[in-house]
């Protein structure tokens, strides 16, 4: 990463580069999709946001620059880019492939050096992203799974990513929540054998060492230990799946 | 962090940001008030620092703004700040309350991107501390353990920090070394069933794989080994018991 | 890291700081010379490059700054500046013994921020070489291992670093592998007791899970797993032996 920032900074002096996040599993596609996708929006408008989760780097797989209202981003074409092609209008895809803009190198295993920091440096110093390429009509995206009706009232979702304290984020949205009808009391989430009955606002809200749930800082429902780990405390891992429900008192009443 | 200085960037593109350290254990309140109280001074005279460790995120805990000679903290009231209110003369507390300040946000578990982020934005874009709320008279502050005299000339703390190297840094100042009268030849650390004989000034003065003990970089008394880890050494943890005295024959010369 | 950034932000608010790495293993000298020395001629001319892997701080070891065509290096004189030695013409050598360009400090173990930041921002705001102290002649250098022929067709290296994702880098360059005449298809490693045969040119050019060669982004040869860890799926560590030959079938073409 540092080598990339030099490179930026040898093209355009004046670039800020801010680091989302540098921990992704390798090769974890999925879980760099999610991080982009509850990252980027918090960033100003006209953020050239550069995203390599690439094992397949040097492959056929190709780079695209993909404009939407407020945001370029780069990225191996991959499946990196899919949630964001799930929230936002994509106004152009750029099959990257004007060498001009990348570094020379005989290389083929670091294009976060020799492709991505150059092409992201040209353009934050205003060359056009018609200039880096030919347009595409689609981006590669992952099957990034929906959580689903079991019955009704009852939705499965999996976990989606873990965050360093322990937390576990699963794809079950606050609508989804909401469209269960739940209050703060009324639910019931099954993480293996075990139960969680009603839904906290924050981790202070049971005692040290409980587990609980709440809908996390971006919108998915979160299932944590207060002042502990739920990873640990679960035993679970990314894509381990969870069940959400009225608890039964709640829909009998 | 990405998303806090993304945020930031949004209010304040000229905002010179820097971080200290990310990788306290999550939850570990006094070795965040620890890492914070030997680096602030380090920074310029009107450096804003923002720390969150904040275990009590979104419950009744409340964040403050204190102002000092030199600074602004932004801090959960929580104790992080116990030991700058130590060491500084606090001329202002402020209890932030004004969500003028804030992001718009339903969540209540990410205060770091929704609250401190923002407020420190506009403080260094000029706001006054007053508009983020009212004056309160008192932080909250952790009891944090002072060394003790055991007997004269033995005095008892305990390790509050270890860092990436594994040095062992104990709540033992160099002021307190200098109260016991000890030269450096005449000092015995005991930590478990383990001693170390005399104080050493820097970590080459004992041959590699030994132990010794100095006067690390922040000024506390500190127990390391040459070349090597005293964590893993000496099997010891944050908050394990060490002492220090007079060696016999430097009592009886 | 951040007390020598606020350090320098002191002396120079304008200076533009940028981080290589920060988790080499500790005391690893040899590693942090191999990963600056594939580092620094990404960044633009007049870079200052800062380099503190510095066992022996405190010591007798000196601090150097090391004047080359390009670019101004600074760093503990203990081996740290080898590569950079042999790749570059060394203009000046400076052992830095001017306390004006310090801080005051009574610690001798954290000459990070005491020495090296300060001295840094200094010289980022212009002051000359010279003023630092005396020129000298000759950096200490460590014995970094070239490899070797063992018989003719077969060149014998070792292992000198291993990224993030568990790719074994080794001291044998694209020029070695040139020299034995080996095209993409007549090349075989030996690590351990494995075989592998052929060169790749990326990572994704052979089946999930499957081990590989190919020249890496630094130049040098690297042994791999796609989508997977090497350095576990052959069970080794920086220094392990590693034999490249032209294969049988080749040599009787």
């Amino acid at each position: 990463m540092g080598i990339m920032k030099g490179v930026i900074a040898g093209i355009n002096p004046g670039a800020h580069i801010i680091d989302i996040c540098h921990n992704i599993l390798p090769h974890d596609i999925g879980n760099g999709a999610y991080l982009l996708s509850t990252s980027y929006k918090y960033f100003p408008k006209g953020t050239i946001h550069v995203a390599v989760i690439d094992p397949g780097v040097g492959s056929a797989r190709g780079i695209v620059c993909v404009e939407t209202q407020d945001y370029l981003f780069l990225a191996p074409n991959n499946g990196l880019l899919s949630l964001i092609a799930r929230k936002e209008r994509l106004k152009n895809i750029i099959h990257i492939t004007n060498s001009r803009y990348f570094l020379p190198s005989p290389g083929h295993t670091f294009h976060g050096r020799d492709i991505f920091a150059p092409v992201a440096a040209h353009l934050s110093r205003g060359i056009k992203i018609r200039q880096l390429g030919a347009k595409i009509d689609q981006l590669e995206c992952l099957d990034i799974p929906e959580p689903r009706f079991k019955k009704p009232g009852q939705l499965e979702g999996q976990i989606i990513s873990i965050d360093r304290f322990g937390n576990l984020i699963t794809n079950i949205t606050r609508t989804h929540v909401e469209s269960l009808a739940l209050g703060q009391r009324d639910s019931e989430v099954i993480i293996g054998k075990k139960k969680i009955l009603g839904l906290s606002k924050t981790y202070a809200d049971v005692s040290d060492g409980k587990s609980l749930t709440l809908i996390g800082s971006a919108g998915f429902l979160e299932i944590s230990v207060n002042q502990g780990n739920a990873q640990k405390y679960f035993n679970v891992d990314r894509g381990s799946k969870i069940s959400i429900r009225l608890m039964k008192h709640a829909q009998s009443r």
